[in-house]
């Protein structure tokens, strides 16, 4: 650990322990790079497809460090988060493959299938209002109960996690100008923030116009911490924390906001050039390339597909709405 | 070459020459291995992700490796094919890379998704009448006009470089037990039984019940020449070609078939855990997997994941009213 990180926040030694620590659980996911969509987006784009990690998404992965370190530590007992639902169904697996039972405070207005892959992966899903406040105190009772709390982006061992994504991906490529990932609670882009350290790419990050509380905190220079979320990026709709806003706000060069209509035709042109459905939240980062020429044109860009979980029926209406 | 083999049915040596002929246009596909997919299939599947193949299918290989050998022989001119669909988008592509132009005859009652495809990547549709005889009529045409015909699947060329996704797999995954295609004309189960020669693995095909005319005709003892079909994988609708039927008899164990519903639900299964949205063709080799434990049980298996077009609102249906 260096003695100028406070003991909270990951250093890079500690995103390389976590990567030896999941390597038996997480897939190490493909990164695709597209003559097609780069000659749409005018950068040689490297797309890390978390969309294809267990679980649907890079949750996984953090989710996994945080529940092998508990054991690692002779930590025993059955583990509660809240979520809109990828980071419970990622701690719902991991939970599951390591013989503990995950609870999982979900908003009563998630996405069902996100639902459904918390309870198909062991999960007990315990539903609240949509509000910060009740989430916090149904949390709050189930640890009361004895339930360890996994926060599912303010907590050193999940960031570490997050950061095992970018480690895989500047490994495969090297050489990256820039890379670039989707920023809810910033889990993800805390940890990519921390892994760009070994190889001096520039961090950006995205957040949908309708869930920019980041880039208020950034004008404002502190942390706003309440927004009402408005977008489509159910993924994104969090504030961010903390421990991540602070490495943001030191180590992230700018964090870009998108439209939901940005974020559609994005998902739409992922589809026609790489075949893959993924999430809104994933679609951030394609369509802050796509409006942004003048920072990515020409670039060696690497970014981070954050998931791919949703609908069938809904991913066919987003995208066939601006088709 | 080998002796023993015809000159215009390809051996081990083509398929590792046409390997390093597309390396710089066809992308090297992940090969994915999912626990829960396996847990499923009671085997250990690694999926060749063919999805994720430039122009989303495996049709990329062989048009490739068919329009480069044309560029070393010396051959110019523009090329021109039938199709469904997928291999008309494959070969549109390779030749507009090539500085050609590709004229595809595609029935009527394409998926409209494909005609788009083929004319995105540069080529121009002809449409005909949805039988044999009018897709012979207007390709006749076409090649007295001066087009080089390039056969998507009775063809030395294609055959050799439908191959290569088996040898890349072979090469990632060691000791598998055994490899399953789709088989719909039979260029891809051709290529890959000319590619097990090196491992081993034995070597089955699956055709939907609609069009099982390489079953009908395995067991006739001769190529059966008529078939209507009847399926919605709308890529292997088309009937056994001659090469192709040949190497099946002497190399590959078995075809199966599978039901329409089989298929759906097998696209669902597939989006379920590993979410990826795969075309009813590719679908096959799943529900083939899933409908014979006694064959794949406890099995090292490959499984190679055809292609990945279809329209959004199309698969959304065909896997929600499975769901």
């Amino acid at each position: 650990m260096n003695p100028d990180t406070p003991p909270d926040i990951p250093d890079l030694a500690d995103i390389h322990l976590a990567r030896a620590r999941i390597d038996d659980w997480a897939r190490i996911t493909p990164v695709l790079s597209d003559p097609g969509l780069n000659g749409k987006l005018a950068c040689k784009l490297f797309c890390k497809c978390e969309n294809l990690q267990r679980t649907g998404s890079f949750k996984f992965r953090g989710a996994s460090n945080a529940v092998i370190k508990l054991r690692e530590d002779g930590i025993e007992g059955d583990v509660a988060t809240h979520s809109s639902g990828n980071h419970g169904a990622a701690l719902a697996l991991a939970a599951t493959l390591d013989g503990r039972q995950a609870h999982v405070v979900m908003p009563e207005n998630s996405v069902p299938m996100k639902i459904e892959a918390v309870r198909r992966n062991g999960g007990i899903v315990h539903f609240c209002a949509a509000t910060s406040e009740a989430r916090e105190e149904m949390l709050g009772k189930l640890v009361a109960d004895g339930k360890i709390p996994v926060h599912p982006y303010d907590f050193a061992d999940i960031i570490a996690g997050q950061g095992t994504a970018a480690i895989e991906l500047f490994q495969e490529v090297p050489s990256l100008d820039m890379v670039i990932t989707p920023l809810g609670g910033g889990g993800l882009v805390s940890g990519t923030a921390i892994a760009a350290r070994t190889c001096g790419a520039r961090v950006f990050a995205v957040e949908p116009e309708g869930a920019a509380d980041t880039v208020a905190s950034l004008q404002q220079g502190y942390r706003v911490n309440t927004w009402k979320p408005d977008t489509i990026a159910d993924g994104l709709r969090a504030i961010v924390g903390v421990r991540n806003f602070a490495l943001i706000q030191a180590e992230v060069t700018k964090v870009f906001t998108v439209s939901d209509v940005d974020i559609r035709r994005a998902m739409l042109l992922f589809w026609q050039e790489l075949r893959m459905a993924i999430e809104p939240s994933s679609a951030t980062v394609i369509a802050a390339i796509s409006n942004h020429p003048e920072v990515f044109s020409g670039k060696k860009v690497g970014a981070i597909i954050s998931g791919g979980n949703l609908d069938p029926g809904t991913w066919s209406t987003m995208v066939s709405e601006v088709a």
